[in-house]
């Protein structure tokens, strides 16, 4: 029976957990908070990240470590590396934490990407804004998520706010300049690579997000074919470069017909939480058996799915629950502004079952705006 | 948060707490193991179940009861329901727990039944033998499961044998001879029933047995329409007239196109593991959503399954885990002859696909004789 070590105990943890009982794996959860609500489906190491002894207690017993959490310091994943075997690779960790690396990495790989230039001081941040065009955005090249650490140029006008906002972090965290891309949709590739080199991928989702953050994702995304194996081909050569183990997810951006690579995430991803009920295997099971050198499952649809993140407080579960393809998820988590307490998923077999379903959910939780981008995608 | 307390801590009562968790449900297990596999994800109080200093430190924090094991005392169940809602109710599980109580309710419901008599001594066993013909069964009326507390009597010259081995046994669990079923197929309903009333069945499955424990579930089960409405409604009329909450499994034989009930279980069920897959909503999520009065899941299956159980110890997981629809469920058990430590489950969207992984499966295996029924059902 192995046990797997999980680097942060959040609700990614949560799932890995719930989704490795039934392979018969044990688990340990770091976490530096006492609550985190990984902490009440697995033993719970508290502690910080970056201190040793915290990863001694942590690593005793664990046979294979891995992360839910990409910015755990890079020494404490190499710290760990040394001792028992981590995926996916640290320096693939390494690369997903810094903006700019992600970002040559993709130039690198051919892979189109906004126009974006590094950004050390006020006088690199005019040039650069000359260089990329109005609107853009600063990016702190490191620690940020979920849309925090970034501030919109949309005028030269700004350019002094911006650099009040987030100029102080320039030799901290470093800051980039992105051009910013007038897309028609986001769309995201959620793909798992195993210890052996095999690469499967989930259909496209496609992603609605509300300042910043997830807020749905509709799966299979509706996109023709050809758009679908350029998106995959993107995850495939990216994997393969990091000589990635695990779960990856690549968000795009697409315009016009081509996509351009916005981030990486290398763990588990909200954009996949639809693979629970609608795929054969989750992403959660596959994450596990890659990192774990089992045989990697299935990536086919079951359906057609939505996911709908729960922010701030979870709303009645009762009117999703009425729903023939409804599926609860709580975290666990006690109610704060913004936090991603929970998500929904609606599975059905077909685009109209699925309107029918948003529709009557959105009314029922007062929650028009969340579904109605995703239902007017489907019209 | 509610808390779910589960009597038993068996791989019924882990795959609860697997299900519950993403609605937001704690658990807290009782078990007299301290080895209880259940444990490993759930808080475990060890002791007695007729302790009812065991049953106050189980309750405390407890919103619910429910159970993963029928035979739990009937004065414990009483004493919890004076404290705590418990549900399946106790008088469900009191006539589950006594096969002559069970068997005068099918008949008084007008669900039909193999010939049957209670037996309180050898003359009475005499008596019953020639009343209802051999073959025949003595089983003991209480605290039999999986194929133990039963001999088989082929001829009059073993009734001799059968009192030997049981006789003793008249005067603490009862006994009742049971007319033998020549039986082309095994089947059986999952129901769940919400406390609202609301009623709600799984497809059929078709079972297959070894030396009284199940070995194979294939569902749907390829039966007629009418041959499943007949069981549906057996399963309605039971669940209502005993105001049953949760999951109820019913098994059925079926003789030319007739079908007779032969027992059921107050409880998730062997034979509805395939709905964890296999379905929109498993046993597990639905028993649970019944037990605190939540809406209750679709129950429609998604494409075809075939669980296949592990008994003693683990075959390979590999050649399993290498089917596109292959799911794998290690209860955390260690290994023992006989005993249930897991299932896996093999999902896929026709009986061709099935039959072709079962066919891939049971050569990798060396379990060609676990599969060879299902797939000759198939053919």
């Amino acid at each position: 029976m192995k046990t797997v070590g999980i680097l942060g105990g959040g609700q990614l943890a949560r799932m890995l957990v719930l989704a490795g009982a039934p392979l018969g794996l044990r688990f340990k959860v770091l976490d530096p908070a006492a609550d985190a609500c990984a902490g009440q489906v697995a033993p719970l190491t508290v502690g910080e990240y970056a201190d040793e002894g915290t990863l001694a207690r942590f690593i005793d017993g664990v046979d294979v470590a891995t992360f839910d959490f990409e910015n755990v310091p890079a020494q404490a994943a190499d710290w760990l590396a040394a001792r028992v075997p981590v995926f996916p690779p640290p320096q693939a960790l390494a690369v997903a934490q810094d903006r700019l690396s992600e970002k040559n990495l993709f130039r690198d790989l051919g892979i189109p990407v906004a126009p974006f230039a590094d950004v050390d001081s006020e006088a690199a941040l005019q040039d650069a804004v000359m260089k990329i065009g109005i609107p853009c955005i600063l990016k702190t090249r490191r620690l940020g998520y979920d849309g925090k650490g970034q501030f919109r140029i949309r005028a030269t006008e700004d350019i002094g706010a911006a650099w009040a906002a987030l100029g102080p972090q320039a030799a901290t965290t470093g800051l980039i300049l992105e051009g910013h891309v007038a897309f028609q949709c986001e769309l995201s590739v959620i793909a798992v690579r195993g210890r052996d080199g095999a690469f499967h991928a989930w259909p496209l989702a496609r992603n609605w997000h509300d300042e910043g953050v997830l807020s749905a994702s509709l799966a299979p995304a509706p996109v023709d074919a050809a758009l679908h194996a350029v998106a995959l081909d993107h995850a495939r050569r990216l994997a393969e470069a990091l000589d990635y183990v695990g779960v990856l997810a690549l968000e795009l951006f697409c315009r016009d017909g081509e996509l351009l690579a916005n981030e990486m995430a290398p763990r588990v991803h909200n954009s996949g939480h639809w693979t629970i009920e609608g795929s054969q295997t989750s992403q959660f099971e596959n994450h596990l058996r890659a990192v774990l050198g089992m045989p990697l499952g299935d990536t086919g649809a079951l359906g057609v799915s939505c996911m709908l993140n729960w922010l701030g407080e979870l709303p009645d579960p009762v009117p999703l629950m009425r729903e023939a393809g409804g599926h609860w998820h709580d975290y666990g988590k006690s109610p704060r502004p913004g936090r991603k307490v929970g998500h929904a998923s609606v599975r059905v077999n077909s685009h109209e079952a699925l309107v029918a379903a948003l529709q009557r959910v959105g009314v029922a939780l007062g929650r028009q705006a969340q579904v109605a981008p995703v239902i007017a995608s489907l019209a």
